[in-house]
């Protein structure tokens, strides 16, 4: 039996003047983009622009909401109450779903950006008030979180269809948990060493963390990078690394 | 047979720390509330607060888009394309959706803010593009606009519901549109005239402009203002000074 | 000989068409002004307002740089870098410098806002940072910060002179620092108790913490708030009060 | 005797996470430097890096004030006040000139934005408020205008020095005045012609403009642009071929 993944890549974050990312390109790789709202990132045109791309690829779309910090962002922590989180969820869901709508597309993820993100995944009010504001809007969606969040928790409490979430770029630590960032051996960035990551996660669901033990993970979907001078190249050659080992790569909601 | 007429006022249009309007003594006595959306006033948390007041008077809700400007509160006119105006109508459409779905409610009208009004009630392709955004997002909601303008038109033309807007404090010129603000006649103070112009409006299909000819006008909903000294006196009058009448004051959607 | 004191309060924090405080007011009590320079609060046409009100009551000008969080009030921490501490302050320190210098006045103090206000009290880097920008600008100006914080540490080791500042309305801990507002027991409502407090912190130079001991506290400047319900009343009190236990409310400036 | 001109470019446009322009490289080029300062393009840490890399290659530092429309990048007209556009001018240039006092440097000059530029060509209120705040804030500033703009015109009037600004790639009416860009033929791709009009300003002070006739032109600053596919390129052959008609390349201030 074939085995199947999800490839996830964040998008639709150039802003007015400013263009980031490699758009059009990521886009005949992936099978779901998560789309900035304009919080953090991306604007109303840039939003419109991105989701009729993703149509046409027959990408999934996700919502990507992030903090209110542009010139940061997004990547900043802020102490937000669970209230406003849960506001800026909706507000953003909201904002992508009239693009989507209105070039007759659906929904598909909803994936928090950057610090909401990490402050998601630790944090069980925070990853509450996240989770109710998906389910609320629409029960439909499903919600991203790294493997083994609070975030994931949260979403398969209130009865949200959740996707565990790995990263092919970054080490583990033995608690199945990401290594800092502020960690010298944080990131991973010998391409062949990165791609046996994700295939032994997917097929054997582990990963093999920083002090050498197998730790279990749950491999839904894969996030890669679009922007940075190697990512595009990367992104390029995870779907036939990942056929050649049998594993096929389809949109979320075709079979979670 | 009884007349009826829409009564709407903004609202939402508090901002974080900063609080602006009456709008829980008001929506006692309007029956459509124009609520911002982020961009000229408003924050998500204050959406959804308004949202649900809206909600439990049973007030017909209503998107508000601006200009995104909120130092100049969406007055000041900007020479924004019509596809930006396209794309920040259904960003603040898809927004507001949002909230009134996590609460369980249902949209009813889009009336654009300040200067994005003034504009679209001149500029034929600005209200095209507001018309369309409207239309693709949710071709059951209401369009409102300035008696007689282009977005009225734009809205009639793609084959929307639209409502006729008129004001009860702005003098009106022979050909039926509004006295410019800079004019010094431009305003009515008087609550008497006030009451006495829209209930002309609504019975005769009249108004009495600035040369004492009467012109023809349309209204089907009347704004009102819940800011400024005597707004919320004023407010509180309309409803018995149009019931003595014989109008009554229903929201849009029960009867256009 | 008569002992002396600063008063200080938060203004020009409207924004646009929101206003908030009570500015003119409270200008008529306090020494010297904390002039919001619109990143948490405030725009340059208040700032230009408030700073033309103050030359006129002859009142200190400070600035009162805040984080880029409007939606937030600058009351939320996030995790900036010091070199953003350093570059935001010094930003802010410039904007309501040029329209000191356009009304023909000077500056004279600088004091962090909300959630930096804060964090620059505990976090030694980001103090030093604040301190460095404010030293690099004008080194004449004088750093307020929090009685006992890093802040003033930073400062004095700088170079700069510092005032200390306490607070009428909020309790101390034995360790001479704030209650947390999380607290129950953290604020002074009793407008007696608090002028007790203050003419306490200037003559003996002694806080009684919430244990009842008395603890050491640097009083050079006080607090005050012009928001609230019974902000302006308390406000017009306080000089009466320290002036019938022969305490003068003066300038920093004028006595540091 | 050697003829002299400046040469001045927009820069410090990136925001944030998003990169705009050549910086470092233009800056080899140039003699004077427009520096955003975060109301249309441009933040803090962006403004101290390109402060401290203007200095370091002894190139005048230039305000360049726009308006505050961040995901317009300032080239949207908006019907601002002159009040509005004399405190948004002061506040920019408060804000740079911290940053060069934190460096050691010293301000050179003042360049409004895209459409405040433009408005301020034409409109003699906005300009005069231009030119006010400019001379309010510090009179040894020199003014960028387009040549015969009303903006140079109010800032001669109110005792400015102003620099006449001409471009290279634009083409010029029988008045004077920039062919709009709306016209066909608006711009002047063909590098040989650019440089040959700017030479031809700069030694005859004329320009042929789009009907074969030449119009007399001040050209005491020419304005170059440092983003799109050949702008870099061409930049770098501007000194040399001045160079070799016996035009000089020097900062504004040095010879106006």
């Amino acid at each position: 039996m074939a085995l199947t993944v999800d490839l996830n890549c964040d998008m639709g974050e150039s802003f007015g003047a400013y263009t980031m990312g490699n758009d059009e390109a990521i886009l005949q790789t992936i099978s779901s983009a998560n789309i900035a709202c304009g919080f953090h990132a991306g604007d109303p045109t840039t939003m419109r622009k991105t989701v009729r791309m993703a149509l046409e690829k027959n990408v999934g779309i996700g919502v990507h909401p992030g903090l209110q910090d542009l010139s940061g962002f997004g990547r900043r922590e802020m102490a937000i109450s669970a209230m406003e989180a849960f506001d800026l969820v909706v507000y953003q869901i909201g904002a992508l779903s009239a693009f989507v709508q209105a070039e007759g597309g659906r929904l598909q993820h909803v994936k928090p950006h950057g610090a909401l993100y990490n402050m998601a995944a630790k944090d069980a009010r925070l990853a509450e008030a996240i989770a109710e504001a998906v389910y609320k809007v629409n029960p439909e969606l499903i919600l991203f979180g790294l493997a083994g969040s609070e975030l994931v928790k949260a979403g398969e409490r209130i009865g949200l269809k959740t996707a565990s979430e790995v990263f092919s770029d970054r080490t583990y630590q033995p608690d199945g948990m990401l290594t800092s960032r502020r960690e010298p051996n944080a990131l991973i960035t010998d391409h062949e060493l990165a791609i046996r990551q994700i295939v032994k996660m997917v097929k054997e669901g582990k990963v093999t963390a920083t002090d050498g033990t197998d730790v279990s993970i749950k491999a839904d979907t894969i996030c890669i990078h679009g922007d940075g001078k190697t990512a595009l190249e990367f992104a390029r050659r995870i779907p036939s690394a990942l056929q050649q080992e049998g594993i096929e790569i389809k949109k979320i909601a075709s079979f979670l």
